[in-house]
């Protein structure tokens, strides 16, 4: 029998690790009546519950060079709480199940943990399940994240002469990802971009708060990138929409980042992903409300198009430009033609 | 670009593919407000609710020369219901993770869905959430099952002087296991053990009924094996136990099928595990009560064993032997020494 690496969880044992990580992270708190460690947890929400699930798999979603394992943590949960926060729900309470090589060194997963922990104590998520598997390949990390679901926003409601708005800025995960990959490329907001990517930032409160305007009438996370989930919010409303080219809101950066990178910025504004903003659609009544609700929230919201009705389509404007067809051109894990 | 095998993933794109999976599968029932396709679901349970999750890997959780994809599929739920039955609760709602090289087959993960529609079907479970991966790796498949707490009874409820009971027969799997991976070994039963080890049955119905039982104490599934997972019920409930080695519930053809393999028939009785029973305490006035519930529930309901003081510690007695310690010797995703 080989022996195993010191250090390694397999110098361990999986019940040793469970017992080390769970001391890491929040397992108790509200509405937690049998938390970590039983068959199934038993949990207890205000109302109807939301429920989401997100796997990242070593290698496809990230890699050991570009960003800490704290942050892979950080990011696994916080794709998840992304979705919550698409729904204007209030994520509660998380599941983790992860599949790690017998090799792999129990401080690698003791870091993911504490980025992990980080999170969950952010934005006061309890760690409520978990299962651990080893596994021959990639490390895998899939994370379920359930919710209150207050008003339940989905992505269907939006009516034509509904505005378009988007919180914080586009472009910052493939900006922040080129970034990462390139430790010598010096450009402004460089840290911020990185951080971006590597951590990104889910919009629980803005997701929350939007959730109770009643003029706000459909959202969407950006992560597949803005054109391709724009699509799929105006897939699910029925309708056509005009995106506004000139009004998406780029990180400082992002044109100097492009510019090293050999990419159109438009191409990462439009189709980068991993941005985790949230996109939504609100009657005109809500224009005046943004400027105090941005403030309130310290997340810039910027209306960046119009919803049409479906015939008219979906179209991209420019200032001297024709406009465009939107496409879509977001992330597929299994592009045609991709062996 | 490398041209993607005829019928891959790869060859019908990651949106195609989401959409030809989920028209395989219940998507729709009660307590789905929102179902597959927005940022989250949108569900509604009857009280407090019962969450746990469960990850399988290829090649260590399955191979596909031993069972067929839709066993596969079937199994990758059946071991997330057995979870929700062994708190007594009653299964909703499922969430589905997997990670898939592009190189695989449409036809395989179709099928593996299919066998998620058939367990789902039979237990009245909804299909609520999804998420697929590109890996470079095994094919990985996660499930998040979701369930109406009943009762909630846990591991803890144990006394002294309760009787330990198990539903069904023990060794089953490891039996069943070892027979897949020898077709030519001809015992009697061997159709049942394969199919025990391909396609275990949840005891969604016996768990729900126990679960209403007021003289039932304490209840786990047998995933790890019997004697670790009575080990594992009392030490969440603080007390010491007897097995009584005699009464165990082998199913026919095991012992047969022991001797075949060079084994014996107590490791796989004791510590086999992927049986998905259930395992509980409870009062002596259960004892009357047993043989109608059996009956009613067309499930063998074997008492093994009786609870102990702590101070008394964990025994396995056996006719005409000296009693000796119950110890763990169930499954260990990372043993110690392993490398």
């Amino acid at each position: 029998m080989a022996r195993a690496p010191d250090n390694s969880v397999a110098s361990v044992g999986e019940f040793a690790l469970i017992d080390r990580l769970r001391r890491l992270v929040p397992t108790r708190g509200r509405g937690v009546t049998v938390g970590l460690g039983d068959d199934a947890a038993v949990l207890s929400f205000a109302g109807p519950v939301l429920a989401t699930c997100d796997i990242q798999v070593e290698g496809v979603h990230f890699t050991w060079d570009l960003c800490t394992a704290e942050d892979v943590g950080w990011r696994a949960v916080a794709v998840n709480l992304s979705d919550i926060a698409a729904m204007g729900g209030t994520p509660r309470f998380i599941l983790i199940s992860m599949a790690l090589q017998p090799t792999t060194s129990v401080a690698r997963v003791e870091e993911m943990y504490r980025g992990i922990a980080e999170i969950a104590r952010a934005y006061e998520v309890v760690i409520a399940g978990g299962n651990l598997s080893s596994t021959p390949g990639p490390l895998v990390v899939d994370v379920t994240a359930l919710g209150d679901a207050g008003r339940a926003l989905t992505r269907a409601g939006a009516r034509p002469g509904d505005r378009v708005w988007v919180t914080g800025t586009v472009g910052k995960g493939a900006a922040g990802r080129f970034l990462a990959q390139h430790p010598a490329v010096r450009v402004p907001g460089r840290e911020a971009l990185v951080a971006a990517y590597c951590r990104p930032t889910p919009r629980v409160d803005a997701g929350r708060t939007l959730g109770g305007v009643s003029d706000v009438s459909a959202m969407i996370d950006t992560s597949d990138g803005t054109a391709g989930d724009l699509l799929h919010l105006a897939e699910a409303s029925g309708v056509g929409v005009r995106l506004e080219m000139d009004r998406l809101p780029a990180p400082p950066g992002l044109a100097e980042a492009a510019r090293e990178a050999g990419e159109d910025p438009e191409a990462w504004t439009l189709a980068g992903g991993e941005d985790y903003e949230l996109l939504f659609t609100a009657g005109a009544a809500f224009d005046t409300q943004a400027p105090g609700l941005a403030a309130r929230l310290a997340v810039p919201l910027t209306r960046i198009g119009e919803i049409l009705s479906a015939t008219e389509g979906c179209w991209i404007s420019e200032r001297g430009a024709r406009r465009r067809p939107l496409a879509v051109q977001g992330w597929d894990h299994f592009p045609r033609g991709r062996g």
